[in-house]
């Protein structure tokens, strides 16, 4: 008897080997298009020459440790211990993946909000615990009533992800002291806050959990520099917790991966020295204003994009019923992949509505649009 | 409440960190220390300049799978299939965990022989099944009679490592035979091989389980690069199984990390071109004789080593009494880090014994023996 007769080929693969066959513009996996940095290139090809090439430490390679810990601090406005508050993972799903099958126990209930991104909920269920999935409010907001009316002691984590992929809604103030409130009588919750864009925001800043006096002792915060340095194929992610916490998910890392890939451990230290992580948000700050103009003449509805680089979009005004057909039909007949949204809940709610991923070059993103301004 | 309150830091962690400590010479942990390959080196400089930094396919960088298959189908005599029976993982270890998440549910059983790399316990205990360790004999060599009585309808698992670490012990045809008839009733049993060591033999050649018709459609086989080419580091490993088994795997893998490091499997590509796969167990071969050699006028006994990088020794004839502590007054007072073999057994066993990894210069070799040549 097979044990998960029931998971399907992720989207991302299904989308982007689709992109593929039909040679369409792949605006459905997050990744970047554009080249790395050549004072990182530079970087790797020095370091390659060095006796970077065994065994990193099991909870990272010391020096981006300590870089870790000075980025964040920064973000953080506390000062992060490097030797006991982070460690470096395979990406951030290496980092989710542990810290859930960490502390999640057999019966145990993991709250997830729906739309989400699609690996949170393996590990809860090879963790033999049950996923509850709470759908966002229309807008991507949080529906604290409904999580409150979800919450009891049999629930352990509860998932967040801020900025939050695939809507680019980022939490508020507002946000966290409903949270504070609604979790107070909860003392052994603990929170997964998938941060992964942290450092990708645009009109609004980007608080961190970590910020939150009430809640940041029982949190654990992912990030990935997949994301940060447009880096997605390295697979170097971390997590910053508490020393408790952190301590009881090496225990799952050391025997999951053991270590990290460690010439890109020591690459990407060297390359902080000359990168300023505020460039990302510029960045993407221009390639959202760029693409949403790019859009604005098609029969798509833009949604808000906060952060993050995607772009979603609803459409309503475009006949199609279903968005899983209908992404298929814009990679098929118009070249473009895109990811539906229907995908990322756990019950399938259509609302009509697509995601485009906006890290590419402007001509591809010029490209792609003129291909969706004839869908009516 | 913690899930995992008993669990140490591994042994390779305190003892690398001992060595450190200690300014001792480090032969515990297994790693070479000498330097890459230059071809190797160039060709990461080269591919750094390249659009290799985004997200690699699930399954693997397709060329690499395809080169994996090649070396397979010459190491199995028979052929491969690159896009369904293999997929690229973050290390062995992150095969070893995917494959055992993958298919042990709660209650299974699945049998470990000690001494057993410390890595299978815990996909096991996350799973909620139960390891069951069966000592190997004095020699090392499988006790397939115990085996036999503790197989069952529950045993949903067996984990063989072939070459063996620590013992350095290779199967021969005729413990395959004997493995075939205790297991012939029990269809749903699964083997796990692991492999690792699978091009580091030397007098006599690696078997590998997929060799064996009544049994390579239920065996799943885990191989490394860190081990065959000197980059412990990279964190590449790879899984070879028939393709109903590999599929399973990978709806774990894709949530679980995802992807690994595209830069480092196009690099393994390339230089897999270059470089001759036969050159590993000549290298090590050398060493191993080199090593014996230098270690023969000490007061160890060695204990034979048939494939692997590590060399156990016995301390019958000197009056420590308990290997961890003696491995301990090893880095203290005469500068040398090895792992005590009673750490890989379930309870501890101890027969005296220790391990020296020797993928080590000559040099290095020469300063270790001579420290152990004036232990009593
Ligand atoms: C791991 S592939 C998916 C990349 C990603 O983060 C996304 O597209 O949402
Ligand atoms: C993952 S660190 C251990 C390396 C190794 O394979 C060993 O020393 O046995």
């Amino acid at each position: 008897m097979l044990k998960l007769p029931n998971t399907p080929i992720s989207i991302f693969t299904v989308m982007s080997k689709m992109a593929n066959d039909y040679q369409a513009i792949n605006l459905s996996q997050g990744f970047p298009n554009f080249p790395i940095d050549v004072r990182m290139t530079e970087i790797v090809a020095r370091l390659a020459k060095t006796d970077i090439h065994q065994y990193a430490p099991m909870a990272g390679y010391p020096p981006l440790l300590e870089k870790i810990a000075q980025i964040t601090s920064d973000h953080y406005h506390r000062k992060v211990n490097p030797s006991t508050e982070i460690l470096i993972t395979a990406g951030a799903t290496e980092a989710i993946f542990a810290t859930i099958q960490a502390f999640v126990q057999p019966q145990d209930e993991v709250i997830i909000l729906d739309p989400s991104y699609d690996c949170y909920e393996m590990p809860i269920l090879l963790s033999n615990a049950k996923p509850i999935r709470i759908s966002l409010k229309e807008d991507y907001s949080s529906d604290f009533e409904a999580i409150s009316q979800h919450l009891s002691t049999k629930t352990r984590m509860l998932i967040l992800n801020n900025p939050h992929n695939p809507s680019g809604k980022i939490w508020t103030e507002n946000d966290f002291i409903q949270l504070e409130k609604i979790i107070e009588n909860y003392p052994d919750l603990l929170i997964l806050s998938d941060e992964v864009y942290e450092f990708i925001t645009f009109e609004n800043k980007h608080i961190s959990i970590n910020t939150r006096e009430k809640l940041k002792d029982r949190s654990l915060i992912v990030s990935s520099f997949g994301k940060t340095l447009h880096l997605t194929g390295w697979k170097i992610g971390y997590l910053i917790a508490p020393e408790n916490l952190v301590k009881e998910v090496k225990k799952v890392h050391q025997y999951l991966v053991f270590s990290v890939n460690s010439l890109a451990q020591a690459s990407i230290n060297e390359y902080l020295n000359v990168f300023h992580i505020e460039e990302v948000s510029k960045l993407y700050h221009q390639k959202r204003d760029f693409f949403q103009n790019l859009l604005k003449e098609t029969a798509f509805e833009l949604l808000p994009c906060e952060g993050t680089y995607f772009q979603t979009a609803s459409f309503q005004n475009i006949s199609d019923e279903n968005d899983i057909d209908f992404t298929k039909r814009l990679v098929t007949e118009f070249g473009v992949a895109t990811i539906p949204l229907s995908v990322f809940y756990g019950n399938q709610t259509d609302l009509k509505r697509i995601r485009f991923c906006f890290a590419k070059d402007d001509e591809m993103l010029m490209k792609a649009a003129e291909r969706l301004l004839i869908i009516k």
